[in-house]
Protein backbone atom coordinates (compact mmCIF):
# COMPACT_ATOMS: atom_id res chain seq x y z
CA UNK A 1 0.00 0.00 0.00
CA UNK A 2 1.44 3.47 -1.27
CA UNK A 3 1.01 5.97 1.68
CA UNK A 4 -0.05 9.82 0.42
CA UNK A 5 0.15 10.77 -3.25
CA UNK A 6 -1.72 13.98 -3.81
CA UNK A 7 -2.32 16.43 -1.27
CA UNK A 8 -5.16 18.18 -3.11
CA UNK A 9 -6.93 14.46 -2.14
CA UNK A 10 -5.87 14.36 1.80
CA UNK A 11 -9.30 15.22 3.59
CA UNK A 12 -8.89 18.75 5.12
CA UNK A 13 -8.84 17.67 8.50
CA UNK A 14 -5.20 16.61 8.29
CA UNK A 15 -4.39 19.83 7.11
CA UNK A 16 -3.50 23.01 9.62
CA UNK A 17 -2.89 26.47 7.33
CA UNK A 18 -0.12 27.82 10.18
CA UNK A 19 1.26 31.45 9.05
CA UNK A 20 4.22 31.04 10.60
CA UNK A 21 5.45 27.83 8.99
CA UNK A 22 6.57 27.60 5.50
CA UNK A 23 4.20 26.13 3.24
CA UNK A 24 6.13 23.18 2.39
CA UNK A 25 6.62 22.87 6.31
CA UNK A 26 2.98 23.24 6.84
CA UNK A 27 2.14 20.48 4.16
CA UNK A 28 4.90 17.83 5.37
CA UNK A 29 2.84 18.19 8.52
CA UNK A 30 -0.11 17.69 6.89
CA UNK A 31 1.09 14.98 5.20
CA UNK A 32 2.47 13.14 8.57
CA UNK A 33 -0.69 13.31 10.19
CA UNK A 34 -2.41 11.52 7.60
CA UNK A 35 0.11 8.68 7.19
CA UNK A 36 0.11 8.19 10.83
CA UNK A 37 -3.47 7.60 10.43
CA UNK A 38 -3.42 5.16 7.37
CA UNK A 39 -0.78 3.14 9.10
CA UNK A 40 -2.71 2.85 12.24
CA UNK A 41 -6.08 1.58 9.84
CA UNK A 42 -3.69 -0.94 8.46
CA UNK A 43 -1.35 -1.80 10.80
CA UNK A 44 -3.29 -5.09 12.11
CA UNK A 45 -4.09 -6.11 8.01
CA UNK A 46 -1.43 -5.48 5.59
CA UNK A 47 1.87 -6.82 6.18
CA UNK A 48 3.72 -3.71 4.41
CA UNK A 49 3.90 -0.24 3.59
CA UNK A 50 5.26 1.59 -0.07
CA UNK A 51 5.94 5.06 0.61
CA UNK A 52 6.31 6.57 -2.94
CA UNK A 53 10.01 9.30 -2.90
CA UNK A 54 8.33 11.74 -5.66
CA UNK A 55 5.38 12.65 -3.54
CA UNK A 56 8.01 13.64 -0.65
CA UNK A 57 10.96 14.84 -2.55
CA UNK A 58 8.83 17.53 -4.05
CA UNK A 59 8.66 19.79 -0.99
CA UNK A 60 12.60 19.51 -0.42
CA UNK A 61 13.92 18.59 2.89
CA UNK A 62 10.50 19.06 4.69
CA UNK A 63 9.13 16.05 2.25
CA UNK A 64 12.12 14.34 2.74
CA UNK A 65 11.91 14.30 6.82
CA UNK A 66 8.18 13.41 6.68
CA UNK A 67 9.40 10.36 4.40
CA UNK A 68 12.16 9.20 7.23
CA UNK A 69 9.46 10.43 9.98
CA UNK A 70 6.64 7.76 7.97
CA UNK A 71 9.43 5.02 7.76
CA UNK A 72 10.21 5.18 11.40
CA UNK A 73 6.33 5.03 12.06
CA UNK A 74 5.09 2.80 10.20
CA UNK A 75 8.66 0.42 11.39
CA UNK A 76 7.20 0.86 14.92
CA UNK A 77 3.94 -0.38 13.81
CA UNK A 78 6.09 -3.62 13.15
CA UNK A 79 4.90 -2.94 9.22
CA UNK A 80 7.86 -3.98 6.44
CA UNK A 81 8.66 -0.63 4.71
CA UNK A 82 9.49 -0.83 0.99
CA UNK A 83 10.97 2.47 -0.24
CA UNK A 84 9.56 3.01 -4.17
CA UNK A 85 12.28 5.32 -5.45
CA UNK A 86 13.23 3.21 -8.27
CA UNK A 87 17.18 4.07 -7.88
CA UNK A 88 19.66 3.87 -10.72
CA UNK A 89 22.79 4.47 -10.90
CA UNK A 90 27.00 3.25 -11.72
CA UNK A 91 29.76 2.67 -9.77
CA UNK A 92 30.13 4.40 -6.70
CA UNK A 93 27.22 6.18 -7.32
CA UNK A 94 24.89 3.47 -7.26
CA UNK A 95 26.58 2.11 -4.08
CA UNK A 96 26.10 5.41 -2.10
CA UNK A 97 22.40 5.03 -2.53
CA UNK A 98 22.71 1.15 -1.52
CA UNK A 99 24.75 2.59 1.93
CA UNK A 100 22.17 5.41 2.14
CA UNK A 101 18.92 3.67 2.02
CA UNK A 102 19.60 0.48 3.13
CA UNK A 103 23.06 0.04 4.74
CA UNK A 104 24.82 2.36 7.13
CA UNK A 105 26.58 5.56 5.86
CA UNK A 106 30.08 6.99 6.87
CA UNK A 107 29.97 10.32 8.54
CA UNK A 108 32.60 13.29 8.80
CA UNK A 109 34.23 11.85 12.25
CA UNK A 110 34.38 8.40 10.34
CA UNK A 111 31.52 6.70 12.32
CA UNK A 112 29.16 4.24 10.04
CA UNK A 113 25.79 5.01 11.06
CA UNK A 114 22.40 3.62 9.74
CA UNK A 115 20.43 6.23 7.55
CA UNK A 116 17.05 5.74 5.99
CA UNK A 117 17.50 2.14 6.65
CA UNK A 118 14.21 1.06 5.10
CA UNK A 119 13.73 -2.85 4.46
CA UNK A 120 13.25 -2.62 0.67
CA UNK A 121 14.10 -0.45 -2.19
CA UNK A 122 12.59 -0.61 -5.85
CA UNK A 123 15.80 -0.06 -8.19
CA UNK A 124 15.93 0.25 -11.87
CA UNK A 125 17.96 -2.12 -13.43
CA UNK A 126 17.98 -0.94 -16.94
CA UNK A 127 21.86 0.54 -16.90
CA UNK A 128 23.48 -3.19 -16.93
CA UNK A 129 23.82 -5.78 -13.82
CA UNK A 130 27.24 -4.24 -12.75
CA UNK A 131 24.76 -1.38 -11.32
CA UNK A 132 22.78 -4.11 -9.63
CA UNK A 133 25.67 -5.57 -7.92
CA UNK A 134 26.20 -2.67 -4.87
CA UNK A 135 22.42 -3.37 -4.26
CA UNK A 136 22.99 -7.09 -3.84
CA UNK A 137 26.19 -6.87 -1.82
CA UNK A 138 24.12 -4.12 0.84
CA UNK A 139 21.13 -6.44 0.91
CA UNK A 140 23.28 -9.67 1.95
CA UNK A 141 25.18 -7.73 4.36
CA UNK A 142 22.40 -5.99 6.12
CA UNK A 143 20.17 -8.74 5.58
CA UNK A 144 18.08 -6.23 3.95
CA UNK A 145 15.78 -6.62 0.27
CA UNK A 146 15.04 -5.09 -3.30
CA UNK A 147 12.65 -5.01 -5.55
CA UNK A 148 14.32 -4.77 -9.13
CA UNK A 149 11.84 -3.57 -11.90
CA UNK A 150 10.79 -6.65 -14.46
CA UNK A 151 8.18 -5.71 -16.07
CA UNK A 152 6.43 -2.27 -15.12
CA UNK A 153 2.84 -1.52 -15.24
CA UNK A 154 2.34 1.46 -17.67
CA UNK A 155 0.55 1.41 -20.71
CA UNK A 156 4.02 2.12 -22.87
CA UNK A 157 6.69 -0.74 -20.63
CA UNK A 158 6.81 -2.71 -23.91
CA UNK A 159 8.67 -0.05 -25.78
CA UNK A 160 12.03 -1.05 -24.56
CA UNK A 161 11.36 -3.83 -21.72
CA UNK A 162 10.13 -6.09 -24.91
CA UNK A 163 13.43 -5.55 -26.62
CA UNK A 164 15.83 -8.21 -27.45
CA UNK A 165 19.05 -9.32 -26.91
CA UNK A 166 21.30 -11.37 -29.15
CA UNK A 167 19.78 -14.73 -27.71
CA UNK A 168 16.26 -13.54 -28.19
CA UNK A 169 15.27 -12.94 -24.71
CA UNK A 170 13.73 -10.01 -24.36
CA UNK A 171 14.74 -7.40 -21.98
CA UNK A 172 12.44 -8.02 -19.10
CA UNK A 173 13.40 -11.79 -19.41
CA UNK A 174 17.16 -10.61 -19.41
CA UNK A 175 15.91 -8.82 -15.83
CA UNK A 176 14.14 -11.70 -14.31
CA UNK A 177 17.31 -14.16 -14.98
CA UNK A 178 19.31 -11.99 -13.46
CA UNK A 179 17.04 -11.56 -10.37
CA UNK A 180 16.71 -15.24 -10.35
CA UNK A 181 20.61 -16.22 -9.78
CA UNK A 182 20.68 -13.35 -6.93
CA UNK A 183 17.56 -15.11 -5.33
CA UNK A 184 19.91 -18.12 -5.86
CA UNK A 185 22.68 -17.14 -3.98
CA UNK A 186 20.83 -14.89 -1.07
CA UNK A 187 17.45 -16.21 -0.26
CA UNK A 188 16.37 -17.96 3.86
CA UNK A 189 14.58 -21.45 4.80
CA UNK A 190 11.38 -21.05 3.18
CA UNK A 191 13.14 -20.73 -0.23
CA UNK A 192 11.91 -17.31 -0.81
CA UNK A 193 14.50 -14.48 -1.43
CA UNK A 194 14.34 -10.64 -0.64
CA UNK A 195 16.13 -10.05 -3.77
CA UNK A 196 12.73 -9.65 -5.35
CA UNK A 197 11.34 -8.26 -9.00
CA UNK A 198 8.64 -5.52 -9.88
CA UNK A 199 6.15 -6.92 -12.44
CA UNK A 200 3.15 -5.11 -13.30
CA UNK A 201 -0.55 -6.40 -12.86
CA UNK A 202 -1.38 -5.16 -16.32
CA UNK A 203 0.40 -7.86 -18.46
CA UNK A 204 -0.79 -11.21 -17.25
CA UNK A 205 0.48 -13.52 -19.72
CA UNK A 206 3.80 -11.98 -19.58
CA UNK A 207 3.87 -12.37 -15.74
CA UNK A 208 3.08 -16.02 -16.19
CA UNK A 209 6.40 -16.01 -18.04
CA UNK A 210 8.32 -13.97 -15.20
CA UNK A 211 6.66 -15.57 -12.57
CA UNK A 212 8.72 -19.43 -13.97
CA UNK A 213 11.96 -17.42 -14.03
CA UNK A 214 12.07 -15.97 -10.52
CA UNK A 215 10.81 -18.79 -8.27
CA UNK A 216 12.48 -18.07 -5.43
CA UNK A 217 11.57 -14.29 -5.89
CA UNK A 218 8.56 -12.19 -4.12
CA UNK A 219 7.16 -10.37 -6.81
CA UNK A 220 5.50 -6.62 -6.09
CA UNK A 221 2.82 -6.41 -8.15
CA UNK A 222 1.68 -2.64 -8.85
CA UNK A 223 -1.16 -1.92 -11.05
CA UNK A 224 -4.08 -3.55 -9.17
CA UNK A 225 -7.26 -1.28 -8.35
CA UNK A 226 -7.00 2.52 -9.78
CA UNK A 227 -4.71 1.19 -12.90
CA UNK A 228 -7.04 -1.47 -14.08
CA UNK A 229 -6.22 -4.13 -13.54
CA UNK A 230 -8.44 -7.39 -11.10
CA UNK A 231 -8.37 -9.77 -8.76
CA UNK A 232 -7.70 -12.41 -11.58
CA UNK A 233 -5.64 -10.53 -13.71
CA UNK A 234 -2.50 -10.61 -11.09
CA UNK A 235 -3.20 -14.62 -10.61
CA UNK A 236 0.04 -15.49 -12.55
CA UNK A 237 2.14 -13.20 -10.17
CA UNK A 238 1.36 -16.16 -7.44
CA UNK A 239 3.59 -19.60 -7.16
CA UNK A 240 1.28 -22.33 -7.02
CA UNK A 241 1.46 -22.70 -3.28
CA UNK A 242 -0.25 -19.00 -3.20
CA UNK A 243 2.79 -17.74 -1.91
CA UNK A 244 5.02 -14.70 -3.52
CA UNK A 245 3.54 -12.02 -4.31
CA UNK A 246 2.87 -9.18 -2.55
CA UNK A 247 -0.12 -7.08 -4.03
CA UNK A 248 0.11 -3.01 -4.33
CA UNK A 249 -2.49 -0.84 -4.19
CA UNK A 250 -3.11 2.79 -3.38
CA UNK A 251 -5.23 5.27 -4.95
CA UNK A 252 -8.39 2.37 -4.55
CA UNK A 253 -7.53 2.80 -0.66
CA UNK A 254 -6.21 6.48 0.23
CA UNK A 255 -9.19 8.06 -1.53
CA UNK A 256 -11.94 5.40 -0.52
CA UNK A 257 -13.34 7.76 1.60
CA UNK A 258 -14.49 9.54 -1.42
CA UNK A 259 -16.88 7.59 -2.41
CA UNK A 260 -19.01 8.29 0.60
CA UNK A 261 -17.79 11.66 1.83
CA UNK A 262 -16.24 15.09 0.89
CA UNK A 263 -12.17 16.44 1.36
CA UNK A 264 -13.93 18.90 3.27
CA UNK A 265 -16.23 17.23 5.78
CA UNK A 266 -14.80 13.80 6.16
CA UNK A 267 -13.51 13.37 9.62
CA UNK A 268 -10.79 10.92 11.34
CA UNK A 269 -12.55 8.37 12.53
CA UNK A 270 -14.41 7.96 9.12
CA UNK A 271 -11.03 8.20 7.18
CA UNK A 272 -9.46 5.50 9.28
CA UNK A 273 -12.58 3.43 8.64
CA UNK A 274 -13.04 4.16 4.87
CA UNK A 275 -9.68 2.79 4.94
CA UNK A 276 -9.94 -0.44 6.50
CA UNK A 277 -12.89 -0.91 4.88
CA UNK A 278 -11.33 -0.99 1.38
CA UNK A 279 -8.27 -2.82 2.53
CA UNK A 280 -10.48 -5.66 4.33
CA UNK A 281 -12.66 -5.36 0.05
CA UNK A 282 -8.97 -5.90 -1.87
CA UNK A 283 -8.20 -8.97 0.47
CA UNK A 284 -11.36 -10.61 0.39
CA UNK A 285 -11.17 -10.12 -3.39
CA UNK A 286 -7.43 -11.50 -3.47
CA UNK A 287 -7.86 -14.22 -1.15
CA UNK A 288 -11.05 -15.55 -2.87
CA UNK A 289 -8.76 -15.28 -6.52
CA UNK A 290 -6.32 -17.57 -4.60
CA UNK A 291 -8.91 -20.30 -3.28
CA UNK A 292 -9.99 -20.96 -6.84
CA UNK A 293 -6.86 -20.53 -8.79
CA UNK A 294 -3.76 -21.92 -6.70
CA UNK A 295 -4.36 -25.85 -6.68
CA UNK A 296 -1.85 -26.16 -4.00
CA UNK A 297 -2.86 -23.88 -1.79
CA UNK A 298 -1.00 -23.79 1.09
CA UNK A 299 -2.78 -21.72 3.94
CA UNK B 1 31.63 18.80 -12.93
CA UNK B 2 30.15 17.30 -10.00
CA UNK B 3 30.18 18.30 -6.50
CA UNK B 4 31.11 16.62 -3.31
CA UNK B 5 31.34 12.70 -4.02
CA UNK B 6 32.97 10.70 -0.76
CA UNK B 7 33.22 12.32 2.56
CA UNK B 8 36.36 10.25 3.50
CA UNK B 9 38.05 12.45 0.77
CA UNK B 10 37.23 15.94 2.05
CA UNK B 11 40.13 17.86 3.57
CA UNK B 12 40.09 18.16 7.62
CA UNK B 13 39.72 21.56 6.79
CA UNK B 14 36.45 21.47 5.98
CA UNK B 15 35.39 19.32 9.17
CA UNK B 16 34.43 20.09 12.37
CA UNK B 17 33.26 17.87 14.91
CA UNK B 18 30.42 19.21 17.06
CA UNK B 19 29.30 16.96 19.89
CA UNK B 20 25.75 18.74 20.25
CA UNK B 21 25.47 18.21 16.71
CA UNK B 22 23.56 15.02 14.89
CA UNK B 23 26.71 13.21 13.06
CA UNK B 24 24.60 13.82 9.61
CA UNK B 25 24.10 17.36 10.40
CA UNK B 26 28.06 17.76 11.28
CA UNK B 27 28.63 15.82 8.40
CA UNK B 28 26.26 18.13 6.20
CA UNK B 29 28.24 21.32 7.27
CA UNK B 30 31.46 20.33 6.40
CA UNK B 31 29.74 19.09 2.82
CA UNK B 32 28.46 22.52 2.37
CA UNK B 33 31.46 24.54 3.40
CA UNK B 34 33.10 22.05 0.34
CA UNK B 35 30.86 23.13 -2.29
CA UNK B 36 30.72 26.84 -1.67
CA UNK B 37 35.02 26.20 -2.25
CA UNK B 38 34.45 24.76 -5.39
CA UNK B 39 31.70 26.77 -6.45
CA UNK B 40 33.56 30.16 -5.82
CA UNK B 41 36.90 28.36 -7.13
CA UNK B 42 35.01 27.33 -10.52
CA UNK B 43 32.23 30.10 -11.29
CA UNK B 44 34.57 32.09 -13.57
CA UNK B 45 35.60 28.86 -15.31
CA UNK B 46 32.79 26.32 -16.45
CA UNK B 47 29.07 27.01 -17.27
CA UNK B 48 27.39 23.97 -15.20
CA UNK B 49 27.47 22.27 -11.73
CA UNK B 50 26.49 18.54 -11.75
CA UNK B 51 25.45 17.66 -7.72
CA UNK B 52 24.71 14.05 -7.48
CA UNK B 53 21.59 13.18 -5.36
CA UNK B 54 23.47 10.03 -4.26
CA UNK B 55 25.91 11.50 -2.01
CA UNK B 56 23.18 13.58 -0.58
CA UNK B 57 20.34 11.97 -0.04
CA UNK B 58 21.80 9.16 1.98
CA UNK B 59 22.82 11.68 5.19
CA UNK B 60 18.36 11.57 4.96
CA UNK B 61 16.97 15.33 5.46
CA UNK B 62 19.90 16.94 6.39
CA UNK B 63 21.73 15.86 3.08
CA UNK B 64 18.89 16.73 1.19
CA UNK B 65 18.98 20.16 2.86
CA UNK B 66 22.65 20.83 1.58
CA UNK B 67 21.51 19.95 -1.82
CA UNK B 68 18.78 22.25 -1.86
CA UNK B 69 21.57 24.89 -0.27
CA UNK B 70 24.26 24.06 -2.80
CA UNK B 71 21.57 24.61 -5.76
CA UNK B 72 20.96 27.89 -4.38
CA UNK B 73 24.29 29.28 -4.13
CA UNK B 74 25.54 27.74 -7.55
CA UNK B 75 22.42 29.86 -9.03
CA UNK B 76 23.49 32.69 -7.13
CA UNK B 77 27.05 32.27 -8.50
CA UNK B 78 25.37 32.14 -12.44
CA UNK B 79 26.29 28.66 -12.80
CA UNK B 80 23.52 26.14 -14.47
CA UNK B 81 22.52 23.70 -12.27
CA UNK B 82 22.49 19.81 -13.12
CA UNK B 83 20.66 17.54 -10.55
CA UNK B 84 21.73 13.97 -11.51
CA UNK B 85 19.38 11.96 -10.02
CA UNK B 86 18.36 9.66 -12.88
CA UNK B 87 14.33 9.93 -12.24
CA UNK B 88 12.52 7.79 -13.82
CA UNK B 89 8.40 6.40 -12.82
CA UNK B 90 5.09 6.00 -14.50
CA UNK B 91 2.24 8.26 -14.45
CA UNK B 92 1.30 10.97 -11.76
CA UNK B 93 4.64 9.77 -9.90
CA UNK B 94 6.58 10.79 -12.84
CA UNK B 95 4.66 14.27 -12.98
CA UNK B 96 5.19 15.09 -9.37
CA UNK B 97 9.28 14.04 -9.37
CA UNK B 98 9.02 16.83 -12.91
CA UNK B 99 7.14 19.41 -10.68
CA UNK B 100 9.37 18.92 -7.46
CA UNK B 101 12.39 19.37 -9.05
CA UNK B 102 11.94 21.29 -12.06
CA UNK B 103 8.58 22.96 -12.20
CA UNK B 104 5.67 24.35 -9.46
CA UNK B 105 4.06 21.59 -6.48
CA UNK B 106 1.15 22.42 -4.67
CA UNK B 107 0.93 22.96 -1.10
CA UNK B 108 -2.20 22.13 1.11
CA UNK B 109 -3.00 25.55 1.07
CA UNK B 110 -3.29 25.21 -2.77
CA UNK B 111 -0.60 27.25 -3.93
CA UNK B 112 2.14 26.74 -6.40
CA UNK B 113 5.44 26.83 -5.21
CA UNK B 114 8.64 26.37 -6.81
CA UNK B 115 10.45 23.46 -5.15
CA UNK B 116 14.23 22.20 -6.08
CA UNK B 117 13.90 24.34 -9.18
CA UNK B 118 17.12 23.18 -10.63
CA UNK B 119 17.72 23.91 -14.43
CA UNK B 120 18.22 20.56 -15.58
CA UNK B 121 17.61 16.86 -14.31
CA UNK B 122 19.13 13.90 -15.40
CA UNK B 123 16.06 11.26 -16.57
CA UNK B 124 16.20 7.44 -16.94
CA UNK B 125 14.00 6.75 -19.76
CA UNK B 126 13.54 2.59 -19.75
CA UNK B 127 10.17 2.34 -18.85
CA UNK B 128 9.19 3.89 -21.99
CA UNK B 129 8.01 6.81 -23.48
CA UNK B 130 4.85 7.49 -21.97
CA UNK B 131 6.95 7.91 -19.05
CA UNK B 132 9.44 10.90 -20.22
CA UNK B 133 6.05 12.81 -21.10
CA UNK B 134 5.49 14.69 -18.00
CA UNK B 135 9.42 15.64 -17.94
CA UNK B 136 9.03 17.17 -21.47
CA UNK B 137 5.58 18.75 -20.66
CA UNK B 138 7.11 20.76 -17.34
CA UNK B 139 10.23 21.73 -18.96
CA UNK B 140 8.47 23.53 -22.04
CA UNK B 141 5.97 24.89 -19.33
CA UNK B 142 8.98 26.26 -16.89
CA UNK B 143 11.62 26.59 -19.63
CA UNK B 144 14.09 23.71 -18.03
CA UNK B 145 15.74 20.93 -19.75
CA UNK B 146 16.67 17.43 -19.02
CA UNK B 147 19.15 14.99 -19.73
CA UNK B 148 17.41 11.76 -20.64
CA UNK B 149 20.05 8.40 -20.74
CA UNK B 150 21.16 6.62 -24.26
CA UNK B 151 24.13 5.83 -23.06
CA UNK B 152 25.63 5.81 -19.82
CA UNK B 153 29.53 4.93 -19.41
CA UNK B 154 29.37 2.00 -17.00
CA UNK B 155 31.49 -1.49 -18.16
CA UNK B 156 28.10 -3.32 -18.17
CA UNK B 157 25.60 -0.43 -20.13
CA UNK B 158 25.89 -2.66 -23.18
CA UNK B 159 23.93 -5.65 -21.36
CA UNK B 160 20.10 -4.23 -21.89
CA UNK B 161 21.11 -0.44 -24.01
CA UNK B 162 22.17 -2.73 -26.61
CA UNK B 163 19.07 -5.07 -27.20
CA UNK B 164 17.20 -4.54 -30.10
CA UNK B 165 13.36 -3.74 -31.15
CA UNK B 166 11.29 -5.52 -33.81
CA UNK B 167 13.03 -2.60 -36.31
CA UNK B 168 16.38 -3.90 -35.30
CA UNK B 169 17.30 -0.06 -33.54
CA UNK B 170 19.11 -1.06 -30.30
CA UNK B 171 17.36 0.51 -27.06
CA UNK B 172 19.96 3.53 -27.38
CA UNK B 173 19.00 4.03 -30.86
CA UNK B 174 15.65 4.04 -29.94
CA UNK B 175 15.72 6.47 -26.90
CA UNK B 176 18.00 8.76 -29.05
CA UNK B 177 15.47 8.88 -31.89
CA UNK B 178 12.80 9.83 -29.07
CA UNK B 179 14.88 12.62 -27.84
CA UNK B 180 15.44 14.55 -31.28
CA UNK B 181 11.79 14.20 -31.64
CA UNK B 182 11.63 16.12 -28.54
CA UNK B 183 14.27 18.22 -29.25
CA UNK B 184 12.07 19.28 -32.52
CA UNK B 185 9.26 20.06 -30.49
CA UNK B 186 11.29 22.30 -28.30
CA UNK B 187 14.44 24.80 -29.32
CA UNK B 188 15.99 28.17 -29.18
CA UNK B 189 17.09 30.30 -31.59
CA UNK B 190 20.72 29.14 -31.79
CA UNK B 191 18.93 25.57 -33.15
CA UNK B 192 20.09 23.49 -29.36
CA UNK B 193 17.46 22.24 -27.52
CA UNK B 194 17.25 21.98 -23.55
CA UNK B 195 16.12 18.38 -24.04
CA UNK B 196 19.38 16.65 -23.70
CA UNK B 197 20.83 12.91 -23.60
CA UNK B 198 23.18 11.50 -21.23
CA UNK B 199 25.60 9.68 -23.66
CA UNK B 200 28.96 8.16 -21.99
CA UNK B 201 32.23 9.13 -23.42
CA UNK B 202 33.79 5.60 -22.79
CA UNK B 203 31.99 4.09 -25.87
CA UNK B 204 32.95 6.65 -28.90
CA UNK B 205 31.71 4.66 -31.92
CA UNK B 206 28.34 4.22 -30.54
CA UNK B 207 28.35 8.10 -29.68
CA UNK B 208 29.32 9.02 -33.10
CA UNK B 209 26.21 7.32 -34.28
CA UNK B 210 23.49 8.83 -31.45
CA UNK B 211 25.36 12.44 -31.94
CA UNK B 212 23.91 12.54 -35.95
CA UNK B 213 20.45 11.08 -34.45
CA UNK B 214 20.51 14.03 -32.07
CA UNK B 215 21.58 17.20 -33.88
CA UNK B 216 20.19 19.68 -32.16
CA UNK B 217 20.88 18.07 -28.09
CA UNK B 218 23.08 18.75 -25.96
CA UNK B 219 25.10 15.73 -24.84
CA UNK B 220 26.04 15.46 -21.30
CA UNK B 221 29.41 13.19 -21.45
CA UNK B 222 30.40 11.28 -18.72
CA UNK B 223 33.12 8.86 -18.19
CA UNK B 224 36.48 11.75 -18.72
CA UNK B 225 38.71 11.52 -16.37
CA UNK B 226 38.42 8.87 -13.39
CA UNK B 227 36.27 6.53 -15.43
CA UNK B 228 39.06 6.49 -18.08
CA UNK B 229 38.04 8.04 -21.29
CA UNK B 230 40.81 11.01 -22.85
CA UNK B 231 39.95 14.12 -24.74
CA UNK B 232 39.76 12.21 -28.39
CA UNK B 233 37.60 9.63 -27.15
CA UNK B 234 34.96 12.57 -26.45
CA UNK B 235 35.45 14.37 -29.50
CA UNK B 236 32.06 12.07 -31.67
CA UNK B 237 30.09 13.46 -28.89
CA UNK B 238 30.69 17.54 -30.25
CA UNK B 239 28.60 18.42 -33.56
CA UNK B 240 31.13 19.85 -36.33
CA UNK B 241 30.97 23.37 -34.78
CA UNK B 242 32.81 22.59 -31.61
CA UNK B 243 29.35 23.11 -29.60
CA UNK B 244 26.92 20.40 -28.59
CA UNK B 245 28.41 18.59 -25.14
CA UNK B 246 29.36 19.36 -21.34
CA UNK B 247 31.94 17.07 -20.45
CA UNK B 248 31.32 16.19 -16.26
CA UNK B 249 34.04 15.76 -14.69
CA UNK B 250 34.27 15.09 -10.83
CA UNK B 251 37.27 12.90 -9.14
CA UNK B 252 39.81 14.59 -11.43
CA UNK B 253 38.69 17.83 -10.05
CA UNK B 254 37.82 17.21 -7.00
CA UNK B 255 40.16 15.39 -5.33
CA UNK B 256 42.97 16.72 -7.66
CA UNK B 257 44.83 18.21 -4.14
CA UNK B 258 45.78 14.81 -3.35
CA UNK B 259 48.50 14.30 -5.73
CA UNK B 260 50.37 17.67 -3.89
CA UNK B 261 48.54 17.63 -0.48
CA UNK B 262 46.98 15.64 1.84
CA UNK B 263 43.69 15.17 3.46
CA UNK B 264 44.90 16.53 7.28
CA UNK B 265 47.48 19.15 6.06
CA UNK B 266 45.78 20.95 2.90
CA UNK B 267 44.18 24.24 3.79
CA UNK B 268 41.26 25.85 2.28
CA UNK B 269 43.53 28.31 -0.23
CA UNK B 270 45.85 25.06 -1.25
CA UNK B 271 42.33 23.02 -1.95
CA UNK B 272 40.58 25.96 -4.04
CA UNK B 273 43.99 26.38 -6.26
CA UNK B 274 44.18 22.78 -6.93
CA UNK B 275 40.37 22.81 -8.23
CA UNK B 276 41.19 25.70 -10.53
CA UNK B 277 44.47 23.77 -11.67
CA UNK B 278 42.72 21.10 -12.82
CA UNK B 279 39.69 22.81 -14.21
CA UNK B 280 42.35 24.45 -16.51
CA UNK B 281 44.28 21.59 -17.22
CA UNK B 282 40.94 19.52 -18.23
CA UNK B 283 39.69 22.84 -20.31
CA UNK B 284 43.23 23.46 -22.08
CA UNK B 285 43.00 19.13 -23.25
CA UNK B 286 39.27 19.47 -24.69
CA UNK B 287 39.98 23.12 -26.46
CA UNK B 288 42.80 21.38 -28.10
CA UNK B 289 41.32 18.53 -29.31
CA UNK B 290 38.60 20.57 -30.54
CA UNK B 291 40.39 22.63 -32.52
CA UNK B 292 41.95 19.96 -34.03
CA UNK B 293 39.23 17.48 -34.53
CA UNK B 294 36.14 20.23 -35.29
CA UNK B 295 36.38 21.47 -39.18
CA UNK B 296 34.10 24.14 -38.84
CA UNK B 297 34.71 25.08 -35.32
CA UNK B 298 32.74 28.44 -34.21
CA UNK B 299 35.16 29.76 -31.58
Amino acid sequence: MLLFQIISRIPDCYIENNENQHPFEATADAIYRFNMDVIDAIADHVPAVKPQMAFYDQYGSWGFAVFEKTVRYAKQRNLIVVEDAKKNDIGNTVLAYAQGHLGEVQTCSGDLVPSLDVDFLTVSPFLGSDSLDPFIDICIKYNKGVFILARTSNPGSGDLQNARVENGDSVSVVISKKIAEYAERFHGQTGYSSIGAVVGATYPQEAAILRNLMPRSILLVPGYGAQGAAADDIAPNFNPDGFGAIVNSSRNILYAYEKSSTKSTCSSDEYIQSVINATKAMQTEIYGMLKERCDQLQY
